[in-house]
């Protein structure tokens, strides 16, 4: 008496994101320290108006027109340089291998529907982005744990043995990829080092191609001082051939959520054409509009003028949260360490104490009146439970701080029944 | 020595959009019969530019927010009572069923998804949108032609012995979905009558709600006179109960497609939370900006009032392209209808003649300097190959006319080879 869905539609469930956003809106006296949204005091509501006034001015009807699939030659021309740029290298970026998304999660979706099937593997750092571990549930695909060095690493040493256990047991073609999250990542801050981004991509050449190497650089830009030293693994690629990389970002996370594009870079030109063919099945081009405001943006200088703000405006919302956490949760036992971009503190709480959806914690929180992210969404098997994400993106100033000493409070109120 | 592709990813070959794009970038001689582009001289770029400025003067920072995965609920609330008023029915249209979608294209994309692994069947139209076969195709998905009637609807009686067929060989299970371009049709420019769809809706409920109905809805609103006077399956189906409906429609092809916004509706709640959770997984929510935008087009009675410019215009168009092909190419034995809204004249050639991509007649008509969608792309499997969609989208009227004349002097010249 009802449908039979496909093997993808059964596996559906209802996602951590959509509990979490359900919860915030159905709480607005819980404070927010979860959300990954960006701060509406820095949105540049103001200059993009006066960028669609130009786009009128000009006459550039073409703007309201359909696009084409893989984007804008402009934006992706302008996009290929900066990468370059960015990377610092001489080679030549192709905008040909450059195309545009709806944000950096199409582009994710796209490289993982090509590459793996149901049962195939992505290995993933520990911890990594909560929101890729529910894409890859979705898509029926494991994502496997990589061993970890202390300062955050990849270990690349460990990894060989784990694949080569993979190779012994016949496992090794469902490997299909390594995820990174380069720089200043969601949820840890951590960015892999130049090292470890050789040694991956020297491990990886030694499997002749067969598993490629993601790269999500979401938050890139986001450096508070200056950028972090490692160019991508698009350039380290380079000189060393056989990986194929495919690197993302979002050109709109560290400038206005609502606008929602994103890119992506790949070596592998034959990986790349099937991407395409299937986000012409998917929407068959991102918003020309979109694409056409950001093209502005990006040469006109807004974007980069943009940068400078909101890198200050993190970095001074990031030592207010840090001050008040320190005066008033350190005590109970929890640490961190301050990030040097991005938007978020990874809190560890004391090993014995858990932070998921359904612990003691967490319900403490809540009564306190503040909400964060579980740290074990951000694990592969939810196998460390002692974490929490703590953003910054959203809140004001003032607000932040009474969001963390409710935190805070909650953390002690915990101790507190702990020891009784 | 390479990437091992996912089964997907293996399947997909270069699209024929993709072909046709690339040809008219590298011919812009070439006059374009072919595209599915709307009117440049009609884009609303100086009042969509009024908006936005409104949105500054508003100051409303959420539209550069991110929004909610299954979009704006002011939007998808407007949008559910416009539904339901074109259906003309006072049973509440819920916002909570309505979900905004990256175009159409995506919500089509996610309904098939949902339901359809490789190798299942999904039942169409003779002749059907094109572009709805090639995601078939990406899918691994087989379209099946349904039995027509001499009217273009679909054949209700044939359909149930048809049905019945799969279910003595056991392949019913296979039979996912119904899917029709039920408003001025592309490419046909047919309309499904109401009693068509109440046939349709009355074999299905035999099956138990196991076969879904997919309306496709692009080109409700782009009557020339007046609104056809069938309602959707939404509201025939409230009356009948158990056959899942999902009805999509763009809301920018009729207005401007480089917004790319358009929305689904579905009858069936668990289908929708299936639907919604993949979206959440490609893109977590479309563009925010283009739905405020979006919204305001709608309250404000700039949707309506530009839709009544559009007809207008394209029925203009319609009639010119008539002209000249009623006085140039009938004489070679073609044969059509003007159609009563939408953008495309559905051409038949005598049925010896081929159109084909690599027909003689294809050759023709590009060495006269115009292309053309051949008709056989909009067949499951190819099986008619006389047809031609002749779009009157994007041409303005003298370009328009100049387009046809080649046109009809490819079919002349065809027709004199041919009697050679």
């Amino acid at each position: 008496m009802s449908l039979k869905f496909s093997q993808l539609g059964a596996r559906q469930t209802e996602s951590d994101i959509a509990r979490l956003m359900t919860f915030a809106l159905q709480r607005p006296d819980v404070l927010s320290l979860a959300a990954g949204f960006t701060d509406n005091d820095t949105l540049p509501l103001e200059k993009l108006t006066k960028l669609a006034m130009e786009i009128r001015d000009e006459g550039d009807l073409g703007a309201l027109q359909y696009g084409s699939n893989q984007g804008s030659p402009d934006l992706r021309s302008v996009l290929a340089r900066r990468l370059q740029c960015q990377d610092g290298v001489d080679s030549t970026y192709g905008s040909d291998r450059t195309f545009i998304t709806n944000g950096s999660q199409q582009a994710l979706y796209l490289a993982v529907q090509t590459l793996c099937d149901a049962g195939d593997i992505v290995l993933v750092e520990q911890p990594t982005y909560f929101v890729f571990l529910e894409m890859l549930r979705g898509l029926g695909v494991k994502a496997v744990s990589m061993p970890m060095r202390a300062n955050g690493d990849v270990d690349a040493v460990a990894l060989a043995l784990m694949l080569k256990g993979y190779a012994e047991s016949g496992d090794i073609d469902r490997v299909k990829a390594v995820y990174l999250v380069s720089y200043y990542s969601n949820p840890s801050g951590h960015s892999v080092s130049l090292d470890c981004k050789k040694a991956l991509l020297e491990l990886l050449a030694a499997y002749d191609g067969r598993i490629a190497l993601f790269e999500d650089a979401a938050y890139r830009e986001l450096y508070y001082d200056r950028p972090f030293e490692a160019p991508s693994c698009v350039a380290l690629q380079a000189a060393r051939g056989s990986v194929p990389v495919f690197y993302t970002t979002t050109l709109t996370k560290p400038f206005a959520t609502g606008l929602k594009v994103g890119y992506g870079y790949c070596t592998d030109e034959d990986w790349l054409s099937r991407m395409l063919a299937i986000k012409g099945q998917q929407d068959f081009g991102t918003a020309n509009y979109n694409q056409t405001l950001l093209l502005k943006v990006l040469t006109s200088g807004l974007f980069d003028e943009h940068l400078r703000t909101l890198r200050m405006s993190y970095y001074k919302k990031m030592m207010a949260l840090d001050e008040v956490l320190s005066q008033n949760l350190a005590d109970c036992g929890w640490t961190w360490e301050r990030p040097e971009g991005g938007l978020y503190i990874w809190a560890s709480a004391p090993p014995e104490i858990e932070t998921g959806f359904d612990s003691k914690f967490h319900a403490s929180a809540i009564e306190e009146g503040v909400m964060y992210v579980p740290g074990e969404l951000c694990y592969s098997e939810c196998q460390v439970k002692c974490k929490a994400r703590i953003s910054f993106g959203v809140l004001r100033t003032e607000q932040l701080k009474q969001a963390a000493r409710r935190f805070a409070r909650a953390a002690k109120r915990f101790s507190l029944i702990k020891t009784l």
